[in-house]
Formats: structure tokens, C-alpha cells, sequence
């Protein structure tokens, strides 16, 4: 496992205040018109102040080589080590929604598909049904399915054929295995259970139930008329950032999914509405009730994405404009960085190490003046892991006593 | 144990390939003419290009500090932790000079010594005697002593005084302590065991009577009329690279300690001269038939070990010169580096970290514009484990999927 060392005993509350701006898919390569990256054909004159008074460096996100999602992304930022913080899929997708998914509940994802008249799957996607057709369909489940052996069904959408299926009740529990048979062909799987427990064979009767009146709910349907279950899965128990770094954390996420990841440790939502501005404000109005403060810019990943390097500069550039409103909060630590890169080039997240900058009055300088790839090269922080982030965060911000004598 | 992650679960085969090329011993400390290392003071315009287009770095083999044997060194840059994956000194010999070593033999290093009238130890090295000497009486001992007790004895000169027996049967045990008693005065130990296995213990009955069968068919040698046997092991079973990665690999060394443990993590053997255009040609004959590529080149260790600096330099110069060859193929990933520093200053393995070059069309260019050691400080590569390495290269191959939603 990780090189780690456990920071509880040294953490200590001096009241000072610590922003973590993430800039998703902010790191790139070269590939723009003067062959440079996004963030250094970007104009961001405040991110360079910021690297000149403070210092820099480059970050691995998990591990040399390895892509990560935005989840694993952001926990190592967070200075959970992604490889040993794993969450199922299901309580991903629970997460990922915004669903008020607790401890206890045990989450699937959904597949609607199509049956032919033998129950054998022709589409294992139901041939993406749109939005609006496949709420309906939930909408049909919901009203069909509400409880079985005293366990509380909760359904909800989530895009084209995919939904959310959770079960509430107690003694519930997820070593079920997928009734995707990853085939057209074959009938649905059987519910099966993964482990011996009391726990899992019960929620596998329960689900087995479930998906059969639930398949019956929906038989009439053209395209979606069965459903394929995928990664049961309990929300986790994580220690939370308050417990390991004895800070009160905050996250403004205008998009579910980093909200849901912020919240599996432990940080309370502020409102956030992906405009950069307005996610300021709203850190701001929260600034006297919290010491950690995670705010997410969604932007620059999504060009990177769409494989648009114009775009991506110009959202860097917007996310650079708001440095200002936030160092006007005076915050004794002001880290930008991102979860992970995502080169327009090659449009989807890389495993390429990101830049951080990390500005605060304890900061050693590095000489480093611009805010990009390589010039963080040189830069004072090194190539470290993500989630070795926070320990410097804290460390900064005064909030780490001395290790032994 | 290591900073490590298993990707078994990210490894996917898109159809590309990976050449490494192992310039062994590359690594140099400053010491020629001008205050330069062998590699500073070469001319490589190909190496040059391919950083200038790719990235670069450096690698620490094993451990910082810690100079690698041949062995530790290369499975770092095949990605196997050299402290976890660790080899008996009887099997690394019978890797090392390319006996048929298989699974469930045990493999002891022999050294003659000489003894007295009374059995008493005087020469633990039988005067060194020449390998054609050490041929003659091994063949004495391979035509005296082939079986004992159903289990079939082989034996193999190696070098000097140094030779291999190798015990081939069932349910063979390698927990046997050395017979040498590290002293000359006294005579060889009995073959001790050191666990409580049935196995071991048979085959140290098996062991001890092959050496007492062995010492007579040599008794009327001058100098070689007595055995020490060390370092009994057997063949690990470590995971393949294809198990680990996905990778079908080949390799192509014309030496046989290098391909021998290229084999143990599971790599075909391919032709190899040591002649470098010949082994660039065996390579480039069996392209399609595999992903991944170890082309050794040991010219560079050997002059440094001789403490030719001149010699050092002419070598890298050649090595360069294979480069466009292996470019020719259109490798999706092209990495340079060594398994260990070699400097001419120091005549021997060393500690220091090697460059690293890796050229791919995914490569986010550092602006580094030369392949040495000082110029790889500022590489984007940073300076990482060995081990780091074959991830990176997978990644860069699109041979990993993402970690995580």
C-alpha cells in the first residue's frame, strides 16, 4: 500500500483557512497552434503571481501510469490514497447523482434493456433510450416497487438507459454479483451472493424479488422492458477530513458527482452552480464556518473532453479570473491544481502528472514564475503523489505540530 | 514493501508495442576530459531527437543508495520491485549461464576448493583454476554422478573454480543450509537443513550423497578435489509480464544472464549476438509476434566495468546508432534507459540513478533537448523507482484503462 503516515496526532487548530481550487483536466500536452499545452498557451496572470510569490510542482494523481476517474482524482487531492479509498459502483452512481444515499443502503446501477419474447437480452443498452423515456420508466418502477420484506426500494433515473436502484432497510449487505451476463443472447442473471453472510444472502432474495416485479412493471415496454443490475455496493465507511486533519471541509461543486465524492469525506455541501463566480460567492457567504474549502471548476475538463484546445484555454483563462475574489478572502493557503489531465489531444483523461501551485506566506520560492507543465517542472514541490497535497496544505496553514521531539 | 499498485484489472491490449532498450551500466559520474560522464561526453544525436521529441528522466533502480546486481537492476525496469521479487544465488546461476532450469529443480552454486590429506579446507577457490581445467573435472563429475535416489543429478561448469548442480525430480525442497564453512581449516559442513519440510529433508539426504559421490570421483585432483555448495534454490514462480501487463514479451540478449531472467518473468527468447545490428534484425523479425520488446546492449556495462571511459563513450555511440533502426518499426512507445549505473571513475555497478528516455506520440515534452544524466534532471519523467517505469510505458502505449468512474 501507499507511502503514508497518519497525521492525527499532529493536527492542530489555529483558525487559519485553506482553498483548494480545482481546475478539472486542467494539465495537457503539447498540441496547440505553437505547439504548447492549453494552461501554457492560456494568458493566467494571476495563477503566475501566485506561482512567482509562492511555489509549484507537478502531482501523480494514483500512481505512475494510471488514468484515473474524477473520483480517485479527487481523493488523492483530498489526501485519501485512491488506491486503498475504492468505492463500489453502484454507490458511485449514488454518489454521482446527488442521491441521499446512507449508510446502511446497498446501491446497483441499472441497465435498462431489451428482451426478446424468450426473456434473452437483443440490447443490453435498450437502445439508449432518451432521458425523458427512461424517467418515465423509473417513474414506473417507482410507483411498482416500493418495499419487499420490509426493505424500502428507491429508484432514480440517472441518463439514457442507465438508473439507480437502492435498497434501505437494516441488516442489508453487497456481496451480490452482477446479473449482467455482458452478452446479447442470454437471459438476465440470477441474483448471486459473493460471500457467506447472513447479510448478503437476505439482500440477494430481497433484489432477486425486486428485479423480477420490477421486470414485470415494465414488460410492456418496446425498448425497456428488462434491467440488468451492476455493482451492489454500501456506501463506505472513510474516516473523515475532520478526524484526519482536523479541519471542518466545505465543498462547492455545481456538478453531483464531485459533491458526492467531497461528501463520502465528510464535507459539507455549500450551493454551487458551475458559474465560476456565483461558486465563489457562495464559498465566501461560508467562509467564517469552515477551514477547508474545496471549490471545483468543471469547465476546463469538459473542452478537454470535447477535444477543443481554444476552448480550454478560454476556460482556464475564466477560471485564472477568479483568483482574485478568492485571495480577497485572505485564505492562509491557496492551492490550484486539478484531479487529472485531460489533453484536448487525446480528448479523455491521461494519466499525466498535473501542475500545482500552492501560494502561501510560508511558501519557499522556487524562482518559478509561469503556471504550466513544464515550468513546474522546476518547481519547489517536486513530482510528488496527489495525495501527499494535503499534508503540504496543512503544513502550511500552520496546522501540523512537530513529530517527535 | 513497495509503493506499488496491481494493474491487472487496467491492463488492455490495443495492438501496440513497447521497445525497451537497455544500455546497461549507461549511467556515469563525472570524469572524463572535459569533467564530463561517458554519456555527456558521446555524441547521440538519435537519443538527443527522440528526448526532444519524447520525455525524460531518472530512475532509481532499486532503492536510493543501494547499487543493483544485474538481476535486481532489470526486473526494476520490467516492473517487479527488485526487494520483493528476490532470487536464490543457486537459481540466478543456473538463470545466468542458460541452463535448462525448471520449475520444482533445485539449483546450488558449486565452488571447487582444494582439501588436505585429513579433509581440512586450504584453497576455498581451488587456486582459481582456469575454466578449461574447471571443464574437465566438471565432466568427471556429470559422467560419476547422475542419479541418486530416483532424483536426477546435472551439473554445469561456470566459471574458474565455479560450477552448478542443478537436482532434477519430484517433491524436491531447496531449505539447505550452505556446506561452506567460510574458513579454509576446516572441512565442508554437512548439508543442513533449515525448515521442517519432508521435502527438504529428502533432499538433503539427496544432496549429501551426490557430494560424497562427487568428492570421490575428484579425490586424485591436485587442486580441485573437494565441493562447496551454496545458495540451494529453486526456480520462483513469479507472475509472467503477459499476467502482469498483458503484454506478449520477447527478449533479445546475447547474454545469457539477461535473458535469463528476462525468462523468469515470462519473456520468449529471441536470437541475440550482442552484436547490436544483428539483435536490432532478430527483433524486427519477430515484430508481429509480440507487444513488448527488452533489447539488451552490454558493451556500455563492460567498458565501464574495465574503467574505460574512451571505450565507454565509443560504445554509447554505437548503441545510439541502432536508434533509427528500432524507429523504423514505429514503435508506440520507444524507451532508452539502463538497469544500473556503471561509471568508468568507479569500475563497477553503482547506485546512481540512470536516465531515461521514452518517446511517444503521448509524450508531454519537457524541453529537454539532450539524453544525459544532468540534462534528465529537468525531464518531465521527474526521478521515480525503476519500477515506475512500465507503467508509464503502458500508459503511454494506450495499455490502461482508466482507475475509477
Amino acid at each position: 500500500m501507499a507511502d503514508s503516515m497518519d497525521l492525527r496526532h499532529l493536527v492542530q487548530d489555529n483558525g487559519s483557512k485553506i482553498i483548494l481550487f480545482v481546475w478539472d483536466g486542467l494539465g495537457g500536452i503539447q498540441s496547440g497552434p505553437e505547439g504548447k499545452t492549453e494552461l501554457e498557451a492560456a494568458r493566467t496572470p494571476h495563477a503566475d503571481r501566485l506561482v512567482a510569490q509562492g511555489c509549484c510542482g507537478l502531482l501523480d494523481p494514483v500512481y505512475p501510469g494510471v488514468t484515473p476517474g474524477s473520483g480517485p482524482g479527487h481523493l488523492g487531492l483530498f489526501g485519501y490514497d485512491p488506491r486503498e479509498y475504492q468505492i463500489g459502483r453502484g454507490a458511485l452512481e449514488a454518489v454521482g447523482v446527488g442521491f441521499d444515499f446512507r449508510h446502511g443502503d446497498v446501491a446497483a446501477r441499472l441497465n435498462f434493456c431489451t428482451l426478446d419474447a424468450k426473456g434473452r437480452i437483443t440490447d443490453r443498452r435498450a437502445g439508449r433510450i432518451p432521458n425523458e423515456e427512461s424517467k418515465l420508466v423509473v417513474a414506473k418502477l417507482a410507483a411498482a416497487v416500493k418495499e419487499v420484506d420490509g426493505v424500502e426500494v428507491l429508484w432514480a433515473p440517472v441518463k439514457e438507459h442507465r438508473a439507480l436502484l437502492v435498497l434501505r432497510g437494516t441488516d442489508l449487505g453487497d456481496g451480490l454479483e452482477d446479473t449482467d451476463p455482458q452478452k446479447t443472447g442470454l437471459a438476465p442473471l440470477d441474483v448471486k451472493v459473493r460471500d457467506d453472510s447472513k447479510e448478503s444472502a437476505r439482500t440477494a432474495a430481497v433484489a432477486r424479488e425486486v428485479l423480477a416485479r420490477a421486470m414485470k412493471a415494465i414488460a410492456g415496454e418496446t425498448k425497456a422492458n428488462g434491467i440488468l443490475a451492476r455493482g451492489f455496493a454500501k456506501r463506505p465507511h472513510w474516516p473523515a477530513m475532520q478526524e484526519r486533519f482536523g479541519v471542518r471541509a466545505a465543498v462547492v461543486a455545481g456538478t453531483p458527482m464531485y459533491r458526492g465524492v467531497a461528501k463520502l469525506v465528510g464535507m459539507d455541501e455549500l450551493p454551487a452552480t458551475n458559474e465560476v463566480a456565483k461558486d465563489v460567492a457562495s464559498l465566501a457567504a461560508a467562509w467564517d464556518k469552515y477551514d477547508f474549502f474545496f471549490i471545483h471548476y468543471k469547465h476546463t475538463d469538459k473542452a478537454g473532453e470535447d477535444g477543443n484546445f481554444e476552448a480550454k484555454v478560454h476556460y482556464i483563462e475564466e477560471a485564472d479570473g477568479a483568483l482574485p475574489a478568492l485571495e480577497h478572502l485572505s485564505p492562509d493557503v491557496l492551492v490550484v491544481t486539478a484531479d487529472h489531465s485531460t489533453p484536448s489531444a487525446m480528448k479523455g483523461h491521461s494519466w499525466h502528472p498535473v501542475p500545482v501551485l500552492l501560494w502561501s506566506k510560508t511558501a519557499r520560492r522556487d524562482g518559478v514564475r509561469e503556471f504550466n507543465e513544464v515550468a513546474c517542472l522546476r518547481g519547489g514541490l517536486g513530482l510528488r503523489p496527489s495525495m501527499h497535497l494535503m499534508p503540504l496544505a496543512l503544513a502550511h496553514a500552520g496546522r501540523l505540530a512537530k513529530f517527535g521531539a
